[in-house]
């Protein structure tokens, strides 16, 4: 069994959020930002790493948010929704602007930009969907 | 000299933002991160720690986005201002809760909450501040 | 694909390490952070919270340690053998800490302790397999 | 008063590392992990970043770490000493090789990595100086 579902399931107290969501997005969460730390790092070894600093960029943004959305996710005991909900909405946020940066190079033929943005998409996409279930 | 300032004065390029409100920011995150997690363990040291537990998870949370806004923020290079905004938002909601809940606790001789609380208190206000500069 | 996988195969330049290992070792580090986070979280759920205070920190510990290794290995570009020595290093050390503390626990009926536990001892022996291949 | 010395004088038990010590190493960890999140990003504002791509890599580690190590020293319930030196050992393995490359960057004329240079060495030194002191 997945980890992350292990852990929802041995989880000691009753939780207030649809567990397959939850498992959805942590695990986007954590697959995004490792996607996003080997992205700015293949952009590193570029010949044209000089046109992608702007990708370098919001991949290091984009990772540094989803680590915190997806340890803050992994938080359900004495849950707060309010955090909860500010801290999706700042993920959703740089996954979008990072997947269309991502998804302008990987038109361009950087493969890597293109599984990135691909990881950015799926998690914007599992933020959004927890995010709706959250009153 | 601060080392957050001498950074921000060595920096190549010209940026957009307000020096004095970026560094104070800057620091601010930081210093709120580190407060919240040696917080939560000065909870967790406490004979009462089962009615901190609150206090604890949030310290969690707020250290983990007062992390990630800090790094945002210290990245001026093809700056995003959506990016930039989702971050501070996060991080004045997280501030905002855990200063609630650490200020809550400090009322009732508990030391180490009122000194986070302030350090939410001033995290939350130099990122409004910020935030207020930033169309 | 595994997202690790396609990034590394997408990656531009040759590198050093064997495949297969380092992204084991990735994935494994990923993994044991985010159950140590919600092992954590879990542990300050249960009645005895008390007496979990050291797994809690020691949670805490590991799953900052296996965010910072993931990323350092994520990183093969200008790769530095010393400092992903080092950083394996200190991984092992905190997911054997950390293991054995959980795996107590787990043998007096925490079961989110045992899973825990197998992640920790998963991504020890990943650290140390390709610890091995690093000359 | 510094907001981490504040957070150590109201803790509330007993705890096995000297003080002024201990608060130096956390305080220069954040300090640096900081400064090499800057340098990083000025390094990618300038003309010649292609001959900057070890530098940027190093201050993404040597960042990583020193947050972990910093977060690692700040918890001081159910300290574990292998722990504490496992991760100081990796915080000064990555201070030195990160310094060692900002500096001769800095003998080239890039002032930023001068900054971050001599946050490295600070760092190291810290860490060792607490080190020394761990049986």
């Amino acid at each position: 069994m997945n980890t992350t579902r292990a852990m929802l399931e041995t989880y000691p107290r009753d939780y207030n959020v649809d567990t397959d969501k939850l498992q959805a997005c942590i695990d986007a969460c954590n697959e995004c930002a490792n996607a996003c730390t080997q992205c700015a790092d293949a952009c590193l070894s570029e010949d044209n790493v000089a046109e992608l600093i702007k990708c370098i960029r919001l991949n290091a943004d984009c990772a540094d948010l989803c680590v915190a959305t997806g340890r803050v996710l992994s938080r359900q005991t004495e849950y707060d929704a309010n955090v909860a909900r500010a801290a999706l909405q700042a993920c959703i946020q740089v996954c979008k602007t990072c997947g269309d940066e991502c998804e302008r190079h990987a038109s361009m033929g950087m493969e890597h930009c293109g599984v990135c943005a691909e990881a950015c998409r799926r998690c914007q996409q599992a933020c959004e969907e927890l995010l709706a279930t959250i009153s």
